[in-house]
């Protein structure tokens, strides 16, 4: 496994690798998975994903500063450099980039990519910018990179989203593969920022599994309500958890993010839509956790 | 030449041609020569230039809509693609992509490109939007063709910066190739909008390049003045002109787009910065010009 700090060095051994598998007459396939480090096994299933449908398997980790607002945790937001590297080594990664800010921003950026509408609720509203700094970097390091395929985790649904959709209006030639949510056997989303919970605040955030997983269980019996009901269930739900404090509950179709008629059943908007999302971020105390599910009409596949 | 309607049909003969190099143990060279049609001999040197450079030059002919104001020539701008891929074969172009709106923008277009602060002054703050419809679209082009060079005219000073500014900030594989500005025998920039022009509008448009030639004269016989009274006077030489509306005069660094002190002389500005770019944007009638001279340290070239 090839590490890499400098962006130069990566694209020359990238290119090297890519002229001796043309010389054979192949096309190397290059899988990206972009992170930002204080891997866990969500990043883990992204890497064996990617291992398996790839030549050449390489992993970024960049705490990227622009897609952090002003209060939020960038100077606290974990890491652990040599874990990630024996991890992405137990993986088969090929080639790990991890730049310093000062390498992936030389200097003032004033380029932004930015997607709108879809990033108008969520995370989008909750955290203004941070989409835009999402879908800048995601567009620097694919075209480090070059990828044929990227993977990003659902559990960051509104990111999936949106990339895909910055991939299909810019004419990015990289396949957005999507990998499902990884879980504790107790339910508890995986993410990097579980590590600042307490015992009785990781306790607490269980609860968001547990009512997204209420809900699918009730939309997949065939009980019939409108989406309004929906939402004010996970609400009540959630917010019956003492140490939970609600940034947003919402339903949104899945990919469009377009929001849905709160009076109509949820059967019908998911006739409409396909897919619907219900996501949630909820705080306990400092730190803001997110989670969803999917919706999906009976065995239909969603595709970004 | 081959002539392209369709996306995918361009990038398939684009990987086949890059992969047959390879198979030989060579690296395609690819040149982009971006343009919005109408071709003339402005557009002719760009074609020359990547053809001397390159191994294939693919030729863009798309009027994007996205560039346009709402009260811009977008209906009215001057389309001959008969006359443009007769020039194009004549250049030796080897493939020339002419989309639809609707194969370039299948679905509404949420994402957008926009290059901050060298985008405040000039041509960006007369046509509000327009370099975010310029940096998309070209964006766009350079993910569909993947060149090694583009190549772009010098008479949009700004829009040479603006791109730079993206490919460098976005790390972009291309290395943009800026050409010097084309004119008639009188001093005229060649310009698809001649066409719209009078004969008593044409000889009024003169006074652009005569007044911005003899400010270039003036610097480089060494003669001492502030970058105020150089504005001041190419404002007013071409004040002078009754058939001439100024839309902007203005000085700026460059490729930094920054404003200079109008106090300074133009020579400290120019050891200062590098490249002074003096830029007029006049309206003849309903026409509306735009013309420069870039101005550098003697000898020195400016790299963008």
């Amino acid at each position: 496994m090839k590490v890499f700090t400098e962006i130069p060095e990566l694209k020359k051994f990238l290119k090297s690798q890519r002229m001796t598998a043309a010389r054979e007459g192949k096309e190397l396939q290059v899988g990206l998975v972009p992170t930002m480090g204080y891997l866990h096994e969500g990043h883990a299933s992204l890497l064996r994903k990617s291992r398996a449908e790839n030549d050449l398997v390489v992993l970024s980790i960049f705490v990227n500063p622009i897609q952090f607002g002003p209060n939020e945790d960038l100077d606290r937001y974990p890491r652990d450099a040599e874990r990630d590297l024996a991890l992405a080594e137990r993986e088969g990664v090929d080639a790990v980039l991890m730049p310093s800010v000062e390498e992936m921003y030389p200097q003032p950026i004033r380029t932004k990519v930015a997607v709108a509408e879809l990033t108008s609720l969520l995370c989008g509203a909750s955290r203004p910018g941070h989409f835009d700094g999402v879908t800048t970097v995601v567009s620097k390091l694919f075209h480090i990179v070059s990828p044929q395929r990227a993977y990003f985790g659902q559990k960051d649904a509104q990111q999936v989203a949106v990339v895909a959709r910055m991939v299909k209006d810019l004419n990015f030639d990289v396949e957005i593969v999507p990998c499902p949510i990884v879980r504790e056997s107790d339910g508890l989303a995986l993410s990097s920022r579980n590590v600042y919970l307490s015992t009785e605040q990781r306790a607490a955030a269980l609860v968001l599994s547990r009512s997204l997983k209420q809900l699918e269980a009730e939309v997949s019996s065939g009980k019939s309500i409108t989406t309004g009901e929906a939402k004010g269930q996970l609400f009540h739900h959630i917010g019956s958890e003492p140490l939970a404090e609600i940034d947003y509950v919402e339903m949104v179709a899945f990919p469009s993010m377009e929001p849905l008629q709160e009076a109509n059943s949820l059967n019908s908007e998911l006739e409409a839509h396909g897919g619907i999302l219900a996501a949630v971020a909820v705080k306990f105390g400092a730190t803001r956790l997110i989670d969803n599910v999917l919706l999906t009409r009976k065995g239909e596949a969603i595709h970004v």
